[in-house]
Formats: structure tokens, sequence, C-alpha cells
């Protein structure tokens, strides 16, 4: 399969890697990383084994790229000003979309400009950063779970579950993808937030009571704007809250992306994982309030 | 008047000092500042003009200063473990103890150990900081609102204001303390809280749209629970949380105290501030949600 791997950071490097890995013949748009890459391949260090891809196809710019099967989106979503644009020149043919960025709203805005049909979703489980260029660092997991955006379970993204999963990606395609997606938040909305706002990590977040009090409120608020949406079927809080609670017990020390990049002074991914959410759960009156809070003062930050 | 000053940060130094320059007996328990006011006496620098008292009654222990009329009380709540044992022994006599602490709880808290009908409290709106050891700058403000615990407008309370009025300071006696502490709560809670949690002075807080709605429902928030714990006459929210936005929108760049404990290093007044007004919310069914978020957030900071 032909697949073009548009924003190449740790997460579309790794994935790209596996998939080319996997005999595909993959197509990385690159910025920092082109020098590197086009000298030297693409290193991928892992607790799997690592490996090295010593002839990588890396571009500056997609229209050098052409029609290909499959786009892979790993931008940031704090450029996703610049998605369209970029994937475009990709789209010719009969290709298909499968955005991987975090939150809400990036197959919608796909969908507007290459017709619903044409695009998929994916959540990434995934810890992995970039190290010097030409190498990223894959620290643990990866599962992806895809689903069409206009729901229900297609031949498509069966397919696609397959073809990472064939690439050692463990791999599900979901019904409901819009449901997927607010599970993720569940986690990602009250840590992400948390941990960058406070400098803290998800341990010691949980080790005070009145931190892990208000994470556990926080996921509440998330299930319940999501469950306003009308999923197929309704996230149980109680379960769901005591499931993401107990997995980040064993996360000792992590430090969601959100909160390295505050620390390295990078923008954050805002609008996806809180703005877009917000403004969900309050067209379908259930109001975040607290999560209101925190993307307040997290765009505090941002702003100065 | 024989006054104890118990606490002798900025605000116990100020104020012992205009009432001893106006002719009054101060006695000051002193830490940090014995020696030098000891030595040198006390400074007052201040808008309103410079003064320097060269006599000045300091104690290293309130045991020294025997029975006194008035017992002023400007500790830090967090040191509030302390007062009761720093307050007996000049309580023996007629004397009455005035409070000017921070937050909720402080005037319950001596009424325990005294009695309510010798427990008054004040809410004093003073811009003032310590700077070399003798030394205290008053930078504006400085008026005061004080009432006897148990409600009602008291002779005792006029006289009080009266001392105060003679001293140069502007004071006057409420009917109602539990009112003027929740009022003054009502800015409190938004601005000492979020600016210490992020770093950014009040006028940061304004500018950006998103945290100055936010100001605003957590002002919301508390005059809700302040009009359920049965004031005499309730809060009306929208005039006073206007007038609480316009008059900090003159403060420009203003760095609340509870910001600087924490850019200091200091120990925040979380209980008095934070913690006391949540119970007494939770109690009248009132709660303050986005307090909460704010207070365990504020804590996390604290147990680092």
């Amino acid at each position: 399969m032909k697949i073009a791997v548009v924003g190449a950071g740790a997460l579309g490097l790794y994935y790209g890697a596996m998939l080319q890995r996997a005999g595909n013949e993959v197509h990385f748009l690159l910025r920092r990383d082109y020098d590197a890459i086009r000298q030297n391949g693409l290193t991928v260090t892992s607790p799997n084994g690592d490996f090295h891809l010593a002839e990588v196809k890396g571009y500056r710019d997609t229209s050098e790229i052409g029609p290909v099967d499959l786009v892979l989106v790993g931008l940031k979503t704090f450029a996703n000003h610049r998605l369209i644009e970029l994937v475009s020149p990709l789209m010719t043919c009969d290709a298909c979309v499968l955005t991987l960025q975090n939150g809400l709203g990036n197959e919608e805005l796909l969908a507007e400009a290459f017709g619903a049909e044409r695009v998929l979703g994916g959540i990434a489980f995934l810890c992995s950063n970039r190290g010097e260029p030409g190498t990223v660092h894959h620290m643990g997991q990866g599962r992806i779970r895809l689903g069409e955006l206009s729901g229900g379970l297609s031949q498509r993204a069966e397919n696609l579950a397959a073809l990472f999963n064939d690439a050692g990606v463990p791999c599900e395609a979901v019904a409901d993808l819009r449901r997927a997606r607010w599970e993720k938040l569940v986690w990602n909305i009250p840590f992400n937030g948390l941990c960058a706002l406070t400098g803290k990590n998800v341990t010691e977040l949980l080790d005070h009571p009145a931190t892990r009090g208000e994470v556990v409120a926080i996921m509440g608020e998330v299930i319940a704007a999501g469950n306003a949406q009308g999923l197929t079927c309704p996230i149980d809080a109680e379960s769901f809250i005591e499931k993401m609670i107990s997995a980040t017990e064993t996360m000792d020390g992590y430090q969601p992306s959100m909160m390295i990049d505050r620390l390295e002074g990078r923008p954050l991914e805002l609008e996806a994982i809180y703005g877009i959410p917000l403004a969900r759960a309050d067209e379908r009156g259930a109001p975040m309030v607290r999560v209101g809070l925190l993307h307040a003062l997290l765009g505090l930050g941002e702003a100065s």
C-alpha cells in the first residue's frame, strides 16, 4: 500500500516506520528531520527491539509525493490551519485519510474538504518522543482504535486495522469512533491539562487526595458530556473512571504530552482537547464547569 | 488604650504604629524584627507621609506584656495552631480581641477559647509589605470594616472604629461581620488563588477574556454560597461583581498577597480563604465547584 505520513513528529515517524518495515511504500512529509533522514535513514528505538530503515522517502512538500492510497495524519492540532493545504495534493485518486490527531474536530475538518466518506479517525495510545534528528524513541504501548467518521464498522476500517496489526501495531476497528474519542478525552482532559498547569505528573496528582478527587470529578463531567452526544452505547461513569484511575496508577511519574509541551515552551493542543469538546458539551446542555476553568487557565499561559 | 499586637507582619506593624503615633500604649509581639525595633524603633514609609517611632515596646513572648484592653491579631492564618497560646496571656482582664486576619474561622477559634462576647473581627483593605527589619512600607489604602462576632452594631465596635479613625485609619463598624467577610472573599477567592496558581497578576487575568469570565463565574459561586449563610441582607450578585471587577481594573499589574507568598516560597492561607468557606458552602447546599478545583490545585503546590 502506498501511504503518505503528514505530520512526522514522534507519532507519525513511529507508525510510518512500522508500516514501512512491514513492506508498505511509505512517504514522509518532513521538516526538522529532513536532512538527517535523507542522509542516514530513520532509527526507531523500542522495548520491542530497535530497528533502522536505511532508505526512507522524505519530502519537503506533499505535492512531490503524488496520489496515495492512504494518508496518515499525525500533525499537532495547533497546526490544523495548514492541514487541508498539506493533505490536498495526496487526495487526487481514491485515497482515504486517517487522522491519528488528538481531540475532536479533526475528522470534520478533513470531511469538509474531502467528503466524510473518505475520512477515518483513530485514537493512538502511544508513548514516544523524538530523539536526535532521524531517531524516534518508542517507550511503550502503541495500540490504535480506528473507525469511520460516518460511523459503523466498514470493511475499509477492518482492512486498515489488519494493515496495522500486520505491521506489529495492535489495532482495533470500532463502530462508534465518536465514543472512542470521548473515552480518550476522559483521560486526556484531566491529566493533560492539570499536569501542564501545575507542572506535576500524574502520580503527584493522584497521591494528593484533593486533586485526585478533582480528577474524578472532571472525568465525570467529560463522561456526562460525551453521553449527551448520543453515543450508540453510553459510557458507564463509575466503572470507566475506576478503570482510568487504576490504569494511571501504574504510570509511575508519567508526564502527559501537554505537560512536556508546556515545559518545553511549545504551544498546547487546547482547541482539539478543550475548546471543541467544551462547545459540544454546551450544545448538548451538559456543560463541563471544571473543564472550562481548566481551559481558561491553560489559555492564559498560551497568551503570554 | 493599652493594646497588644499579635502577629507583627506588615499589617500588624502598620496598624500598631498608627495607633501608637496617635497616643495609644502599643505592645508588639515580635519575631523577625525584634532586634532591629528594640535598637532603632519602627519606621513607616507611606504615601501619606513617612514617620518614625523611636521608642517601641517589643517582646518575644506575650506573657511579658500582661493584661491589655485590646488584642489586635494580624497573624497569618497558617500559624493559627499557635493563636490561642499567643493570645491567652493578654486576656486576663476585660480585654477584647479584634482579629484582622484573612478569611473565615478566625473569630470562631478565638471565641472557643475566650467566649464570643469578647471577639470582634475586621476586614483590612491594606496594601503594605515589610522592608528591612524595623521598616514597614505602606503602599496605599488601609481601610478597616469591623464588627462583633455575635452580630449587631455595638457601642464597643463603634468605639474601636473611632479609635482607628482618630489614628488616621479609615474605619467603619458594621452590623453584619459575616456579610463583610463574605464580601471580601468575593475578591480574595478568585484573585488570590488564580494569581498564585498561574503566576499572572490581576490585570493579566482580566485582559484574557476566558479567565475574566472565570473570575466572574467564581465570584458568582462565592456570592451564592455567602447568601446561603443567612446574611441579614443578601449580596446582589450582578452589581457587586461589576463593582469588584471595576475596582480591580484600576489595580494595574497588582499581585495579590497569596501570589507573592507563592512566588517567595511561603505557605498559603488556604484553610481560611478556601477550606473553611468551601465547607460552609457545602453545609448550606451551595457548593462552589470552581473554587473546589482551585483549592485542590493550590494545595498540590503546598504539598510539594
